[in-house]
């Protein structure tokens, strides 16, 4: 038996927006208890040069859609960063989720060698396949599960680390 | 081509402990530069039932090493959780890259079936060698490194996104 990128990437992404569902409900049904506005937890950093909440939910949600995409060949959705309510991220979730519903484990077999060519700020980064997904998006993801999880925890949410980890 | 339980992970445990070196170096700097006590950067929290930066630490040590322990056999080697400098948590970090670099990949092929129980205060969870790398140890692990950065963040250090990530 062996894994592939699929099976290390999707499966995990997935896990992780459930996950983040269920900190999201206990984020806002715990600002609705105590009467703070939801714009309040939404709009809440670590520090102020950091991306609020819903920044690090749509970081989140790219970091795992440009997978299958950098990857597999998916065709990408562009999904325009425009989420301001609760109900706004859970919908980015959701369309996150269907969209790697929808990836055919097969368009991200034997891609561990390809090149995957990163544009940022600082210029191009190059990886192969594997180092990508390892290296690159699975930290990336990650990142910004916990960094929600954290300014929700910073701000009182009564989330603990079974809610990040979810059951297996 | 396809990836082992080793590929997915004692790699990835390795670059974020040299990553998360750089970024404790980076915040003994910044204490110093700014006159702060090392203390209130090693023991600060991003809020009180959290863990302080040298548990966080020691639990991103934890999460890397019972990984071969669980998966590939390995016998475990205790670590005391007594940091309380720098230096402590640095000599952490070497003594569980030593730990790693010593793990034959061969321990780990063909366990993603294996049973792995993990008893924790709410009982026992029941995993398989790949559930409980991909659905626990990574998660937990990226955690960690990742609050580690936000308790510095969250404190002033100017550390960035490319010290968590790193450079493939």
């Amino acid at each position: 038996m062996s894994l592939s990128l699929y099976d290390v990437s999707v499966p995990a992404f997935l896990r992780g927006f459930a996950n983040l569902t269920e900190i999201l409900k206990k984020g806002e049904a715990f600002a609705d208890e105590k009467g703070i506005a939801h714009k309040e937890l939404l709009e809440a950093r670590l520090i102020e040069d950091m991306l609020p909440l819903t920044g690090q939910i749509q970081r989140a949600s790219d970091s795992a859609k440009f997978v299958p995409v950098r990857v597999g060949g998916v065709e990408n959705v562009p999904f325009s960063d425009d989420e301001v309510t609760f109900a706004d991220l859970h919908a980015r979730i959701e369309k996150t989720v269907a969209f790697l519903k929808d990836v055919v484990p097969a368009s991200m077999a034997d891609r561990e060698d390809i090149e995957v060519v990163l544009k940022t700020r600082s210029g191009e980064t190059i990886f192969n396949g594997k180092s990508y997904v390892l290296g690159f998006a699975l930290p990336n993801f990650y990142f910004h599960v916990t960094t929600a999880y954290a300014i929700l925890r910073h701000k009182g949410v009564p989330v603990g680390k079974m809610d990040y980890l979810g059951r297996p």
